[in-house]
């Protein structure tokens, strides 16, 4: 089986409190065995050294549970060691949870009270019933996000539940308010009914400026999205589908800058018909593109293929009909011989560098897999130009974090109702241009989500395509 | 038309900005200008002097909005005067909204977005979906309540709808953080339909510990408390009712200990068999009340009343059963005539001193209405022993904010999964203990809600309870 190689992360760090023999040798016995296991010390401090024993705490990130279990073995190997609590960094940076709500206004005395709460509320809230808009002014509304699933399609988990997701959607929360100063909350429901999805969220609306859905499993969710879209006055956007479309149309904007082509002439194979991959090739069409080839799990999407005409996936059926103009049937690996663009939002290793040499010159590979990608990068990168995917341990990392805080950011401070493939657009395009011209090569194709600026570049672009 | 004399409060407190020739008189007939239209200068400043003008900031608590007009005006006629912006002070504390969501977890690299998002983050979702009960521990949801409400009993205001609800709602939300350090969100629902309210509150529960219902208007918040009860394995409390409820219960047992009476003994009068006049009833008779009669729009309620009879109301008949043992029938006033105590959780202006004059010797009279009481205070006084009212410019103060926060801080500490009238006494006898017997007195049975210590004591006692 092929894989890509794990190095050591601080996202599977673990911290080892010990004591061992105070032999002059002790410190240098621990770190030679930690490198010998594979694990990288990113800390280690003594805390007590008494005449015969020494009490230690190391830090060591390791390639995964599994190989953090293999380091804390082999240490207890050592002689005289005595392993003492093993804490998990990224559980600790977990306990308790990743969001507090906080009051904006002091309330010291009973003169406060009179003002945040009754009686002097009460004027407030008889202001809005006049004059719902003013609940943008007044509330919290006009900043307020909701981040919502309903648990079935968490990162590559699956169907793991409501209350599994919530790490994730507190951390989304957290992003928001790092990169776009936006308060968002994370609404984890337990039902899997579109009907009932739908219910809830437009019954929570009035809180929110924003809905922001995530990890909901398709086809399910390109229903729900629809109906949100339709039945409220506030924008509905599904990072899964929108936000990976806006940072690939970015990314290969760029990329295509590098090798010297133009969208509306290169031959693009996408692969992965799920949430990801139908709004990449939706955004990528109303971009401009031409020739877009999708491929699923039963091979290439055609109008005449059987479970197409057999109309058993509505959506399925809508992008056969808008794509794959020159009719190509068959294996994913035969639309790829001579295509300049290989997009991939499906599974881990469907394909090998030999399949990627039989693309065109100068070929682009976004691999997008998570986290192992559709081809090994650094094979790929023997046969293509550029190559980018959804890690963070390759360069040009793909990742919606670039996007959705300065997408949402832009659309609050427009008090925007609706997200159009438009606004996507204008994203990408602001996105893309933050790399200027004289930087881009084929490593250098997506700033960093710590660029200073991103999302208020983002925020400006997006606000003002609402605006029109 | 009976009313209370309104004091000019900062609730209704306005700046105004203004400008007027500068005479050695002018600040002085300024603030006699104001003195004389009834209002109050709580600041002033000269913000800048020239050689002919001056100009000036002045803060005037007035009575009311109109009487701040009014106030205005009577400044625009001091000759000379030009006013400029007048500013509200309770809005400008509204602006924006009253709550802001913030991330606990520091996001300043690549490292930590590994630790608190992708791919790190998989692991925690991966731990609570084998063990559920770790969402406590690693997510928000142990300290996190939700306040619901559809906004159809906001304040005194009534059915102003979810949007206009969202100050009091925040409001309660920054009171949770002041006087429990709990995290809680408005949920402003866009339906009034008890069923989807249910769906609505049972699909959210994942996120939260604990759900604190909220100006729902009666009888639809007995059905939806009871069902959400039933069907939720989080507390389910409904803050009209029994917040209401322990307050007064605590009151009572100090006034009773005032007038050296005991609650069995006691003949009660309960005026409003709404969400709060209900709870207090029932818990009164949980603590061992054996005479309440409950009096509503239509008199005295008893099992053999027409609508009783009838069964239009299943709360009011099950009221009718467990009430009125001497078997009362008649107006309000007569069944007054000889009481103890009479409890109103009502409407404004129902009774006069007269009325509350024919009650027994050492009587005990809550006039609990907002922000008119049943009786007006000073009159009630002239007749009573003891007179407590929801106002905060009278003595004996009843406010849910006394005890709410601390209930559900002990709830929340103990990961209870129920609220029980067991639980709601512990709740009222640990709120009355808090004034010692030394210093109870006619003007003072229940205790600031600054006093430093209350949620603590509730939270304790009521955590011990939950646990029981």
């Amino acid at each position: 089986m092929k894989y890509v190689t794990v190095q050591p992360s601080v996202s599977n760090s673990i911290t080892i409190r010990l004591s061992l023999p105070a032999r002059p040798t002790a410190v240098s016995e621990l770190t030679s065995t930690v490198d010998e296991a594979g694990g990288l010390v990113t800390g280690l401090d003594v805390t007590s050294s008494e005449t015969n024993r020494m009490a230690v705490d190391v830090t060591i990130a390791a390639r995964d549970p599994q190989h953090a279990d293999h380091v804390v073995g082999m240490i207890a190997d050592i002689a005289g060691v005595e392993i003492g609590k093993v804490s998990d960094r990224t559980f600790l940076a977990h306990l308790g949870g990743k969001l507090s709500i906080e009051s904006k206004v002091p309330i010291r005395n009973r003169d406060d009270l009179s003002l945040v709460y009754t009686p002097g509320v009460a004027r407030v809230c008889m202001d809005i019933a006049a004059h719902p808009e003013n609940a943008r002014r007044l509330t919290i509304k006009r900043n307020t996000v909701a981040v919502v699933t309903d648990g079935t399609a968490v990162l590559g988990l699956g169907d793991i539940g409501p209350l599994a997701a919530m790490p994730v959607m507190e951390g989304k929360a957290a992003l928001f308010k790092r990169f776009a100063d936006i308060d968002a909350f994370p609404i984890c429901l337990d039902t899997k009914d579109p009907d009932e999805i739908v219910r809830t969220v437009k019954a929570l609306a009035p809180v929110f400026a924003g809905i922001n859905l995530e990890d909901i499993s398709a086809p399910r969710c390109f229903e729900i999205e629809h109906r949100l879209r339709k039945e409220l006055d506030i924008p509905v956007f599904h990072d899964d589908q929108h936000g990976t479309a806006v940072v690939v149309l970015a990314a290969l904007t760029n990329a295509l800058k590098v090798v010297d082509k133009k969208l509306a002439d290169v031959r693009i194979v996408q692969c992965g018909a799920g949430a990801a991959g139908t709004a990449i090739t939706r955004l990528l069409l109303h971009a401009g593109a031409r020739d877009v080839v999708v491929a699923d799990i039963h091979g290439v999407v055609s109008r005449d293929r059987d479970d197409i005409v057999a109309g058993e996936n509505p959506s399925l059926a809508a992008l056969a009909r808008d794509t794959n103009p020159r009719g190509v049937s068959g294996t994913l690996q035969e639309a790829l011989v001579g295509a300049d663009v290989f997009v991939g939002a499906s599974g881990p290793n469907i394909l090998t560098g030999q399949d990627i040499s039989t693309m065109g010159h100068d070929a682009i590979v976004f691999a997008l897999a998570n986290p192992v990608p559709e081809v090994a990068p650094d094979e790929a990168a023997q046969y293509a130009a550029v190559v980018a995917t959804g890690r963070s341990d390759f360069a040009n990392q793909i990742n919606n974090v670039l996007v959705f805080p300065g997408i949402f950011r832009g659309l609050l401070d427009a008090a925007a109702s609706k997200v159009t493939e438009s606004l996507l657009q204008a994203a990408a395009i602001a996105l893309a241009a933050v790399v200027p011209d004289d930087q881009l090569n084929p490593t250098y194709i997506i700033p960093s989500v710590f660029h200073p600026d991103l999302s208020k570049i983002i925020a400006a672009a997006v606000s003002r395509a609402a605006r029109e």
